[in-house]
């Protein structure tokens, strides 16, 4: 075959591209719920006519960007309203209560146990695809997967009540915003964009991506009215090349939605102007002592290693639940009982008149956070007998608060490992920061314990600072990202002490990725088999040489060269070099020989394969979009493929499994 | 010629590329003035043997990036304390000089003026590529050209004594730091890439493009103690595709020299402990009104507007200079002379006892900042007759300041232009910067003085905050980044009015960008016939359909398309179509074709063909790196093409020209 006859072939199939989209959008309206004919009809003429008047300022895909910012923060600002009201509710029961123990006993429990079990089941009831945290999925369609589940309607909905319901679960079930969130505004994008195709009249094109990658940003932005952070977020964790035609609408984009959910804030009556979500007030003239600064290279290296242990358990329960089979029965088959009997168990660890009281559990995760970062002394406060409200809590048995927090770490950290297998949409995110904030709390209180014993050099030293530090470091070592030491910035409005939180957070995640081993993120994706480029790239920093296996020509795959380990060692090492090409045939050969023996097939593992062996030729092939490569086959050119045939191989392949 | 042939020719110029890295640096030792050989072998074999030590810990190459932070953070630190020394005894000079007119004129304007000519004489003496800004040359180093005169260290010394010269010239010549420092940061990294890789004993490798990337970061970084802007600005000026394995180091080498240069203030006595470099002190109770959002949009558009004044006039002079006989032959025998007499007549127009009075033109350019951004009101403290020191030198003279700021504005725009043609070292970044905070200064005292006479609800306004939101906006507008917003926030530690500078940047960068404008830096690289690709593609958002060039097979170029306007018609509007290939050969005659005809040729335009007809071949060449990508001829294929080759290819004709 000649390269003509392929490019004919390709050009028809380009024609049929063309319109498909088309056909794509018209069926989904057809097929949907549809009321009211008429007005529908007179909206979208409405809609077209605005559109072309707007059309004439800037382009339409702006005020898509402005919208997904503005519709994501509306959705965040709406949660964090339910939730809080919901948490009040049970807050106030439970006063209600006072003097019955049994009766709060069941209060305490069974509001959250009840609330999780209802968002497990009707989350996987309405939609399979909406629990979890939402970014693994989201980075394997930015890699190219097509997940069209996943960006639903229906599952939008799902997720948001599910979450809303996890949320108001609170600090007993401890578990976060972000992840859900990036994933919901990645719903929303995905939805704004085929309705800026549709007013535009426009075929569907590779803006896609592009939404998404926006909304990645827009999504951690709109949670926290974090604007820049979002952005790095979506760098990091998004994508292993980030275009630069992307940074311009994500900073757009993350800028509307933060000053939408500010506004929001502002307007709601809790705030008199527009600031940050857990302000501070760490005193500015004298932030922390030049010397400090080798406390928080230490606080880095403490919170690196911590999170290897956090990683290593996360892991081995992943596994865990995957191999035992009570474990495994009642994930597949009672996901509602399993939440509901988690979460009771739990939250009976944490009833306030038993352990709870050494835990601080009557604190919601905002309390949490905000009483960790407080700026002044527990430790001196408690010696004078001085003790305030913030700290209240946490010596509220009497204590010393120590031992509190110690015991706190001690007992989130393994509730946090079992609260991660439980199936409803959660963010996994925010209780890792809350965790690192204790740890570092735990160094700042003991310095500043030991140097006011002692010689009044460091009077006044700030614990907040270190507790800052430590929730930017733990959470980066957990995700190996840098972007949350923006985030503490931009959480808290607290510049002064920037230097030293980016100093932590490098070095924790220097330890924790120098073993190459997977962050949290990658640990799930490899749970869901899923790919999970980005960050085996990131990982390769070491520049083996596989000599041997240097050869120009095309490479030939074996089932021997599968089984025996090589091509799992060189995808764990990612090794620089070129290694050759893979041809077509011999691809579809190598994929449908495996693919007899299913036992001994791994998706995750056949992605790779796919993408690494020629290691640049992954970047080329989905940079270069719908342009072909060429394919040669024993020095004469037999064709050419571009990534989305090799997308649909592996889809199809990935199907009849 | 099939491509099995091609492949050997490869691996033969493969194993002579392996062996020629050794050869470089061979001579490059031997042909350097070498003191003390047996000491320098010592030193050599000590080296080793610690290189094996660190090795064992992390690998070199982070020591190497840990280094290039340090070292460009302790050239930041020295040429600020040089600076500073010569400033203040120009200052000593002028003020002992106290009644003697005519001498003190002459102090005013000789001292700036020799330091000038000296530094244009100097630098291009030693170094005839050490003039200007630095950064298009970096960029177009990154984008793939190869300029190993503009990373000499001979180009270092007289880049750093050059830059000491023009800076200690002071707020007369109003040139700044950060440009040249980006190119000062990338001549210590490649010299340390040279010694990591003398160290390793390793062949040279692709890690050059890596170490540019983190240099650009660092120069920022170390130049301000601001870690974070550094890392944007290095992922927006530097590359069009940023690499996510490029993103640690950058952040580590940037944590390094922030923290460095913070720590060598400390250590030098200028203060307690590590504080943003022009520390604010606004209120955070406060910041601002809910309401003056709005006012931020307005200012973020004005000073759009205002940017695109100030770079057709900077596009007119860079024509002008090229154009007009007098400049022209100035420039290119009489360098020194030509600042020395531009200089003192920008000099004679600042004398503080004649128009310098209205301009506050005693202040540094770091005083005039620091003054600009305070947050009380100057307006209403005049109204007092309170009149503080800050606001003092601002209305010495009697008049307004609201008329002085006017004048100050209108005066220090059109010098500025004209200090850009000076062919010395100096950065345009600073003076941009400082004239966004005075065109927010002014829109805040503005607002402040009419809300102050009127009602009392906006009684706090704080018009400080408008000078830090201008001058973002300003300065992002005019380079067409965004990072100045976060650059602002990161100088004056100053969170609290983030999401207001982060909206009038985005707004001021939409209005700069809307009409496909080359940026500042553009300009310069216009001019210079430089590439500079990255802002081409980062500014084309419309996609102009070009049906009729849409053909598949391979395009062919003649010279009629060159003249005929069309290929400069494509190039400005770069389609997002794939336009075809272009042939080896095709490519090779058409250059000759047009090289006999020499008037007609311009090598940026040859570049931009190049790159741009196969529109998303450019990024696939400059990704895949050293591998071929195919050429075909007519369906068959013919050969491959790598990046370099064609680098080769375009060098060798730039040469010749």
């Amino acid at each position: 075959q000649t390269l003509e006859g392929h490019l004919e072939e390709d050009n028809i199939q380009e024609r049929e591209n063309n319109s498909e989209p088309s056909h794509n959008v018209t069926p989904l309206l057809l097929d949907s719920w549809k009321p009211c004919r008429g007005l529908r009809a007179n909206v979208k003429e409405l809609l077209v006519m605005l559109s072309r008047c707007l059309g004439s300022v800037c382009g339409m895909r702006w005020y898509g960007f402005a919208a997904l910012g503005m519709l994501t923060a509306i959705l965040s600002f709406l949660m964090d309203l339910s939730v809080a009201k919901l948490l009040r509710a049970h807050q106030w029961l439970y006063m209600r209560l006072e003097g019955h123990i049994l009766l709060q006993f069941f209060c305490w429990t069974l509001y959250p146990a009840c609330l999780c079990a209802f968002a497990s089941s009707f989350s996987h009831n309405i939609s399979p695809f909406s629990t979890g945290s939402g970014i693994p999925e989201v980075r394997a369609m930015l890699a190219g997967m097509e997940m069209p589940h996943y960006l639903s309607l229906t599952n939008m909905f799902a997720k948001f009540l599910g979450l809303i319901c996890t949320l108001a679960a609170g600090s007993t079930v401890f578990l976060g915003k972000v992840g859900p969130f990036v994933h919901l505004s990645t719903m929303v994008g995905a939805y704004l964009d085929k309705l800026c195709c549709l007013i535009q009249g426009k075929q569907k094109e590779e803006a896609g991506t592009e939404m998404l990658v926006v909304a990645a940003a827009v999504g951690v932005a709109s949670c926290f009215g974090a604007p820049v952070s979002g952005v790095l977020f979506s760098v990091e964790v998004m994508s292993s090349h980030f275009a630069l035609r992307h940074y311009f609408p994500c900073f757009f984009s993350a800028a509307c939605g933060a000053l939408t959910f500010h506004l929001f804030f502002v307007w709601s009556g809790d705030g008199e102007t527009l600031q940050a979500l857990y302000k501070t007030n760490f005193s500015t003239s004298l932030p922390f002592f030049p010397l400090e600064i080798l406390l928080f290279a230490l606080l880095g290296l403490l919170c690196g290693a911590l999170s290897c242990c956090y990683l290593i358990s996360h892991r081995w329960i992943l596994r865990f639940t995957k191999t035992n089979r009570f474990f495994c029965q009642m994930l597949t088959t009672e996901k509602g009982l399993y939440s509901g009997l988690i979460v009771f168990f739990l939250a009976s660890l944490t009833f306030p008149l038993s352990a709870g009281q050494y835990m601080a559990s009557k604190y919601t995760t905002k309390q949490l956070l905000t009483s960790l970062l407080e700026s002044r002394q527990w430790s001196s406060q408690s010696h004078n007998a001085s003790v305030l409200l913030a700290s209240l809590e946490w010596s509220s048995s009497g204590t010393p608060i120590f031992l509190s927090l110690a015991f706190f770490l001690l007992m989130k950290m393994w509730m946090l490992v079992l609260a991660c297998t439980l199936p409803l949409p959660a963010g996994y995110f925010m209780p890792v920061f809350v965790i690192g904030a204790a740890v570092g709390r735990l160094l700042g209180e003991g310095v500043a314990y030991m140097s006011s014993g002692g010689e009044t050099l460091w009077i006044s030293l700030n614990p907040g600072g270190y507790a800052l530090a430590g929730a930017a470091a733990f959470s980066g070592a957990v995700t190996h990202t840098l972007s949350p030491a923006l985030l503490a910035v931009e959480l808290t409005g607290q510049f002064s002490h920037a230097v030293p939180i980016l100093l932590s957070t490098v070095l924790a995640n220097a330890l924790a990725r120098s073993g190459n081993r997977p962050s949290f993120y990658d640990a799930i994706s490899i749970s869901k088999k899923l790919p999970y480029l980005p960050s085996l790239k990131k990982a390769s920093f070491q520049q083996q040489s596989y000599g041997q296996f240097l050869c120009l020509g095309p490479l030939t795959l074996s089932h021997r060269d599968y089984t025996n380990g090589f091509l799992s060692s060189l995808l764990l090492s990612d090794s620089k070099l070129f290694l050759g090409y893979v041809l077509r045939s011999e691809l579809l050969l190598f994929l449908h020989h495996c693919q007899t023996q299913p036992k001994s097939f791994d998706y995750n593992l056949y992605f790779h394969i796919v993408c690494f062996l020629p290691s640049q030729a992954y970047s080329v092939l989905s940079i270069a979009g719908a342009h072909p490569l060429f394919v040669a086959d024993g020095g004469k050119l037999v064709g050419q493929i571009t990534w989305s045939e090799m997308q649909q191989i592996l889809e199809g392949l990935a199907r009849e499994i």
